[in-house]
């Protein structure tokens, strides 16, 4: 195991490098073809410097969705913040339109997703790493979801870590079945907001009051 | 392409002797590792059947998958004319659960399922009949649904064939999810009756009177 708890912050850059590398070699020639050497190479590091930062290249794979789906998680709480403090009246379809309405150019994100899932339903160690950190976005995202329903005065029909898992689970599904279509970026993230926003909808009630 | 619309007897009894191989050499070996040459040799038929029935192994993944699926949507569907005869007063959530309470064993075709969408989404040819498949389950599952909410009347919160493919969807993640747990066949069938119960709940309005 290599140790995530102190890192300095030379480590944590060369770290970075390694995955902005690896983002750009998977982009190229795919994941299964992309091997640690061409990662290297492209980050300008040893396979020493690899290999002291991660133990497999499903593990770099996992650590960069983490970190894509990080940076687009933190764009939505950066919403929620804003919608929190102005308090304007919205229904919880133009709600969520309003929360994912994030720069869409995540074909990249969605194939790794869902390569990264595969492979965890065969390897029980990556199935643990995957597994927490699905969890932690769960209930990430199901506090904005409970603090949104708090302030906009709806009753959510399911609890709120579920709820947050739903809206995942279909934000991820219609993202890669646009992609399978062959929708454009846009075609797709018009798509994906109007499926996560009727589903919000589905699952809240109005507070009379 | 090979021609399905035609298909004579013998023809398919090869064609379901090789997916019986393929089922048994992908659950010892793996997909990945699992080769043309083994799945025949496991059928006792030569390359040339095996490219006379599938162009491709991911073909014949996608085969596979939808003889797993359709055979449980077989069993959903003979449940539902039952419970439709019968006309027992029973819950949304109650419902499912009868519904789905069929045999779990699905380890395996939860896992190629899995596969083959990762698949598809790099190789638009595969993502057609990826698609075309899913399509026609979401129907055929859709319309169960609208049968059954005109029976025991309650109201869609979602289009029907949105509803199908959101309660689809909400299965297989929690098989996916139970399998990564390590979980035993029997927790899995219990996890995933439970949530998919808790959410066919929350997606539907009981219609007074």
């Amino acid at each position: 195991m290599t140790d995530t708890s102190v890192t300095s912050p030379r480590r944590e850059a060369t770290r970075q490098k390694l995955l902005d590398a690896a983002a750009l070699v998977f982009a190229e020639v795919g994941v299964d073809a992309a091997s640690v050497e061409a990662i290297c190479e492209r980050a300008g590091f040893t396979r020493g410097a690899f290999y002291s930062n991660f133990e497999t290249k499903d593990e770099l794979m996992l650590a960069l969705t983490e970190r894509v789906a990080g940076e687009k998680i933190d764009e939505v709480a950066a919403r929620v913040a804003v919608l929190q403090e102005r308090g304007e009246d919205l229904e919880p379809g133009a709600l969520v339109r309003r929360l994912l309405d994030v720069a869409f150019d995540e074909k990249h994100g969605i194939l790794l997703t869902s390569e990264i899932r595969t492979r965890a339903m065969r390897d029980p160690r990556l199935a643990r790493t995957y597994l927490a950190w699905q969890e932690g976005m769960a209930e990430r995202v199901g506090s904005f979801i409970e603090s949104l329903a708090e302030t906009y005065r709806f009753r959510l029909r399911v609890p709120a870590p579920e709820f947050a898992g739903l809206i995942m689970q279909a934000w991820e599904d219609t993202a890669a079945y646009a992609m399978m279509m062959g929708m454009t970026a846009q075609e797709s993230h018009q798509l994906v907001n109007d499926r996560t926003a009727r589903l919000a909808a589905a699952l809240v009630d109005p507070i009379a009051g």
